[in-house]
Formats: structure tokens, sequence, C-alpha cells
């Protein structure tokens, strides 16, 4: 295989930006699509060529004929699918492979063993890997379901076979909740994911999310940059991320490393992908592989020094690693703050609409990915992520301190966000201490009652916003 | 003495920005001070009090008196001098000594010892630290100069006693042009320092320009963050500052390292400082120290991960340093871009004026220190330099890239600014290989050949950007 020359990044937003950020770092022409409700994304106005695929907001993102055939018309040799839309999409990337365009992830069968979460359990359970007590098959009925939760005992999470992303998973705590919970799920997962496919795994109660980044060439190398701790999170979805976790000792993390590297060796793995654990602080569980870039990924950038999007794009032109295990070396913590155009105080409601004022906080230690500028209407379609603040520091107390004062010397206007809410986060105690599970934002609903905080001169800028939102790129 | 609670920063711009960031990490009020034509600046709406010093542009950030007695005032226990201005006057280090104020940074006679340059070149001389062959003392006339110069060999340079920042300095490489420029250093000083003290020193030819960032604390502990290449210079004015050197072996970095160290406990040096040398590849010669923190600050912080800024503060407070020499590691190769407002293309012209439109790069790597914004005017009574464009890689080959895609990223229009030159400098293959000393600038006048490069979409913001300007902080 030969290096890159043009590739097609099949997403939008702060991942497209990232993502042509490192192909012109590496020499590699950029690509971008859109759909007409991201006329004015920055990824449009930053690739070297955006073409246009269509008024549905959303329809020419998921399109994956459509996009391989893009590529192949613009001379494109590689797709990067980012996260979210195709990036797990099996069928996509068995698409590239059919039309000579390399997919930058995994090969399709191996996106699609991971994806099919009883699959990846078997395989995982054969490598040796702990899988959490629970099926070894899916569920065809919710008897099944009871006698194997009666074996493993309560709380059982119910789960999509196809489900990811904190999406299609219930709880249930007694045998009633069960009944209850297995056709809800079985209903969603279908409308969700095209699958009726379920099975119940035992509930760990309050662990923590523990997640390993690794990269793996196609010669067979394999090697992780430490783990993240994602267990700041809400009804699944991560709001602050941290690596690597200030809770587990060396020992721990040199184990919790050697056993994602396994895991992505079991599967013949190819490409940056996440292996996510439940940790209790004792045992470790294997929970789900992510065969994608993940948003979190620039903590692991932050404490190794390693550009993992890059790294993508130097395996898929089938480059050997150029680092061993030994190389890589962690330093310091780093926190990310997904800041989200919603209003934590209102349920979280997304609060979409034009950033009236916009300017980066900066200064050491802090790094902005994002793909907002001021003027900018974030659009309804999407997801509300709308920046992602990472900061970095020596040590932990230092890092919680940096990531106090680069919230507070961000400028976002115009929209909600969960800015002020993760402040709430960083003074409590347990959080200084780097005491915190998955439980830590359920249990902490007084976290929510915070007084908005209005810097004097804050006066709104919507004019000037409005006027330089379409120009000056 | 105890923590601090309460900094003044008589400064402006970037570093006040920069030191009122440190103070709010380290849970430090933060005071600015601002005459007149700084109304709209960026120190002033982030400090969290801020006083006006009258309507001259220059005479309040220079008054001593008068911000010691303001710090006095506004309950004060700690004055930061930044770079510039007052920051290496030793008249202003000993009222605040005298007023009970701390200075933050040496003790005032250190200040003027390294600030007397003759007398810092006998300091060294006496501690065993290399310096340039040259007078002893001050030069009272012409004609010992010519016996000096006739005994160490042409070409020589004539140096005022009190100069700094490439100011007081001429090269002289023969006795006609010795007796030429000799009266005209000294009256160059008389007018610029206040002193006709000059002397002379052997013209180094072609060094590189090596300075090592040095933190002193006041129980006696020096360690040193390893060095700078600050080579590539126009006119003795630092454009592109590197850490570390590309071109040092681990032995002279070693060396040089332990130099600084000692020069500094020569002098007993408290706080954090610079001593910078000429290096030939085989030889090093010190040739001055800065008694203060530098604008190049910033890649020592990347490469080495210390916050020197917050470690300045713990240091003026009387805490012992948290690090012993072994503990700093440096890693990666870090580039600051000075971005400054002027036209290279017209000898480097100053180009005051509007920011039209301002867009901070980022994604991995980038850091960003700058007090301008969108809509901002550069007021053109201070120093033209308006960003510091700071990038981080593991390696040489690809922290260049990655200046270039910054520098490339960054949106900063309504000025001429050295960003498009400095893209030139980055693509020359001497640069690449690292093999550049201070004659690369003037060596290369065919790197100002350059076409300016437009964004398509790059329409003037002109509107949008007045509007914004003294609103939304």
């Amino acid at each position: 295989m030969s290096k890159l020359k043009k590739v097609l990044i099949a997403n939008r937003g702060e991942i497209a930006v990232r993502i042509i950020r490192a192909c012109a770092e590496l020499g590699i022409r950029s690509v971008a699509i859109y759909t007409e409700a991201d006329r004015y994304g920055l990824h449009v106005k930053r690739a070297d060529e955006s073409y246009c695929l269509g008024d549905d907001p959303l329809a020419g993102y998921l399109d994956p004929a459509r996009i391989v055939n893009l590529a192949k018309e613009t001379g494109c040799d590689a797709i990067h699918p980012g996260y979210g839309f195709l990036s797990e999409n099996a069928e996509f990337a068995r698409i590239c492979e059919q039309k000579g365009v390399r997919f930058i992830g995994p090969k399709s069968d191996v996106i699609q063993g991971m994806g099919d979460k009883t699959q990846a359990r078997a395989s995982m359970r054969k490598a040796g890997v702990p899988v959490t007590p629970g099926s070894e098959g899916n569920l065809a009925t919710v008897e099944e379901a009871i006698e194997l939760a009666n074996e493993i005992g309560y709380p059982v999470m119910v789960k999509a076979t196809s489900g990811g992303g904190g999406r299609g998973i219930r709880r249930c705590d007694s045998e009633q909740e069960l009944k209850q919970q297995f056709p809800r799920v079985i209903s969603e997962a279908t409308k969700a994911f095209g699958s009726a496919d379920v099975f119940i795994e035992k509930c760990i109660v309050d662990p923590k999310h523990i997640e390993v980044q690794i990269l793996a060439d196609s010669h067979g190398n394999v090697i992780h940059l430490y783990e993240r701790d994602c267990s700041i999170q809400r009804r699944n979805q991560k709001l602050i991320e941290i690596a690597p976790s200030p809770q587990l000792t060396d020992e721990q993390r040199e184990h919790i490393g050697e056993l994602a590297v396994k895991a992505a060796k079991a599967v013949g793995y190819e490409n940056a992908g996440t292996v996510e654990f439940l940790f209790t602080g004792d045992d470790v569980y294997f929970m789900e592989m992510n065969t994608r870039v993940q948003v979190e990924h620039t903590i692991s950038e932050q404490i190794t020094g390693v550009d993992i999007v890059s790294e993508q794009l130097k395996i898929a032109a089938g480059e050997k690693l150029a680092y061993s295990q030994e190389d890589i070396q962690y330093r310091g913590f780093a926190l990310q703050f997904r800041i989200n155009a919603e209003d934590p105080q209102n349920d979280f409601l997304p609060s979409f609409g034009r950033i009236s004022h916009y300017y980066a906080p900066g200064g050491p230690g802090v790094r902005v990915d994002t793909a907002i500028y001021t003027g900018y209407e974030i659009p309804p379609y999407y997801d509300s992520m709308c920046l992602k603040l990472i900061v970095w520091a020596l040590n932990w107390q230092d890092v919680i301190k940096r990531g106090q004062r680069a919230l507070d010397d961000m400028r976002l206007q115009g929209v909600k966000t969960t800015a002020e809410y993760y402040q709430q986060i960083l003074q409590h105690p347990d959080f200084a201490q780097g005491e915190f599970n998955t439980s830590f934002v359920p249990n902490h609903p007084d976290l929510l009652k915070y007084s908005n905080k209005r810097h004097p001169s804050e006066i709104a800028l919507a004019i000037a916003g409005a006027i330089a939102a379409h120009a000056g790129w």
C-alpha cells in the first residue's frame, strides 16, 4: 500500500475539522461532504474540496453507496468515517472494500463482530478477556431472560445486541421490571437498530467506566495509549472525560491496558479503536469495543503526545506503527469537557440557535476542538455537542483548576450550554479527590441548582454575529 | 511568607492575560492597570479589578512609584511586572522592597547586576561561566576600544552596558567601523537607557542563540527547564522560537543547562529567569541574563509541562520548588511564532489597525496566547506582537507540519502580519533539517518574495468587527 493522497471525510462538525487538520499535516488532500443544513459548516470551509449531498439534513451523511461513489469520482483513495453516522456500519466498510476505496477503520467483518454484542462477548470469553456474567447468546423469550436473571442475580441489564452509544439498554432490579423492560428494549432496538436481538447481563452497580485507546496496524502490531475514565456521564452520555484515571493504580492500569490489547488481537483488529470496561475497583469486565475514533480521543493524545487521527491515516496507508508499547509514556492529566448546546437546568433540553459571540479559551494547557464560530447557527438536526474543551496539567489538582479557569475564559453566547454545570462538578470535593463512578451525576442532582454567572459586559452580540456568520473564512 | 492573595499586573496585552490566567488557577485575585489607549484591552476585561492610569499611552505603565502605591491601596501583596516596561527596572523592584510589596522576580540588586552587562560579564567570569573575549569593564574612549579590538580581533560588537532586547548593539568589522559606531552606540544608549556606558566583545560570527530557562526558589534551589533555540531572528528581534534546539546533542544540552544553573546560583538568583548564550557548535559563551519571564517561556512549558508563570507566583510566595532537576523531563518539540502586526514585504513596517476578523487556530498540539479579538484595534503605541501561536509535536518533522497547518488555520484579518513569512521559513530545507543560526533570516531575503495567499471567502468583516469590538466580554 502507498501513502494516501486524498481522503473523503464522511462526517461533519468538529470531527470533520479534526480529520481535515490531520490530513493537512500529512499532506493529504481532504474532501468534505455536507447537506444544505450544513452549508455554513466549518468543515465545508476548511476542506480542500466540498460536495453537497442534498437538502435532507441527514440522508446525505447516511448513504453508503453514494458516499463511496463520490469518493471514487473525486479520486479519493480512502474514506474517514469519523464517529457516529456510518462509522460503525459494517455495510459501509464492506462497500468500500468492494469498490477499492480504503475504509479508515477495521475490516468490515470485525466491525460486524464487535457491533453484535453477543458475538463480541463470545469472542472475548474465548480470548480470556473477562465479560460480565450473562447470556451466552441472544435471548428469544422473556422466560429465558428470567431464568438467567435468577441464576446471575438482580439487578440485570437488558441490552440490544446492536445497540451502542447508550441506547437500547435498560436496568431491571426485579423479575417484575424485567418482564416490563424486556419487550420495550426489543421494540426500541427494532426501531433504532433494525434488529430485535437482545441479551441480558449482570448489572455491575456503581462501576467506573474505564476505556482503553488502542492502535493496531496491518502488520499485527497492537499498542494501547492507556485508559480514559469516562465515569462522569448522564444517561450513558459522557460529559467529562479524564485521562488517565485518577483512581487506578499502576498495576491496574497495566492490567487493563493489556486486556485491551488482548481483545484487539483476538479479533484481528486494525486501526484505532477503544475497548470499554466496567471497573469495580477489584474486577474489570469487558463492556464493548468501539471500532472507530471516539469523541474523547483527544485526552489520550494530550497525555501521550500521539496524534491518533494521524495514526489512523498512516495505518490505513499500510504503515507500521512507529511506536512500540515501551515508547508510549503518559504524562500529567487531561480533562475533556463536552460543551453541549443544552440547558442542564431544563433536563438538558437542546438549545439550538445562533452563536452570538464565541471566543476560544487559550493559554497554557488548553486545547479546543470545535467547528463553531461567532454567527454560526447550530442546526437542530444533529448532536448538541458544539465544542470540546480539553485541558492538561502535570497533576490532578492543577488540571481541575485549569479546567475551571478555561471554562471561565471561554465566551459562548446565544445558546445555553453545559459549561456552568461542569464548573459545579469540578468544585465537588468527591470529584476533586478523584472519587467518582458512573453514579456521580445521578447521585448529585443538587449540582444542577446553580445560578448562571453573567459577565457584566456580556451584552448581546447578535447583530455582529449575524453579519459575521457566513463570511470571513 | 504566605500564599499570595492579590497580585497587581504591571503590564498589558497577552502577557497580562497570561498572568491573570495563572492567578485565576492559583486562586489569586488579579488587578490590571491600563491607560486610555488600552481601555478595550483584554487584560482590562479579564482581570478581577482594573485601574486606569491616565491618558498618556505609556506613562502609566512606566511609573514605578504610582504603580507600587496603587498596589498598596488596592491591597495587593505582590506585583508581577511581565516582560518589557518595568520588568528589568531595578529601581522598581527596590521601591517594591521598600514598600513591602513583593516584586515577582529577583532582588533589585540582582536585576541591577545582571542589567549592567559589564558587571554581569565579571560575575560570570568569576563563576566559571565562559564569556566572549572582550572588555573587562566599560570603555571610556574609542582609543581603548580600538586597542582591545586589535587584541581580540575583528569583528567586534559595541554594546551598551544597560542595553537589551536587541537595542544598543552594533557590529564592527574594521577599525574604521569601530570609530564610526562607537559614538553612535554611546548616543543611542544615552537616549534609550539613560547611560553612556559601553563595552566591546568579540563578535561570534553566525552563532546560534541558545537560552536556558531557569527557576530558582528563595531556598537556594535552582533548576533549568532545558533550552530554547532563538536563532530565527531579524535585527536581534526573535521571530520563531524553538524548544529544545534540534541541533544540540544531549551532552551539549546538559552542559548548557548546567552552565545556566551555575550562572543563576553565582548571583543568588531568585524566581524565573533566562540565561542567554551564543553557541558556535563547539563553544558556548554567556551573552546576558534576562531577569524576568520571557515572551517565549511558552515553549519551555510545552516541552516540560511546567507552568512557569505559576511557578513565579509560588516562588514569590516563598514556596519551595516542587521539582528537582531529575523531575524535569522534556518531550517533543515546540515552536512559537510571534505573529506581529507588521508587513514583512515592506521592511516589517508596523501595520496597526483594527482586527476585522480573528479566529483562533485549534486542534491537537496548538496553543494560543493573545489579547486580540475580532474588532480589537491594535494601538500604535506598543509592541507590534499581537499573538503567540505555539505548536507542539512529538518530533521535529511533525512540529514543522503542525506549524504550517496551524498558521494556515488561523484567521487574522484587518492588519498585515508575519504569518505568511513564517510559512516561507518553515518550508526552507535548511530549517526543516534543523540547520540554522542567527544568520538564517538575513541570509535568506528571497523568503520575503512570497505572494499573499488569500482564502477565497476572506471578505472584509470590518462592520461586524466594529460592532463586536467593545462588547461581549
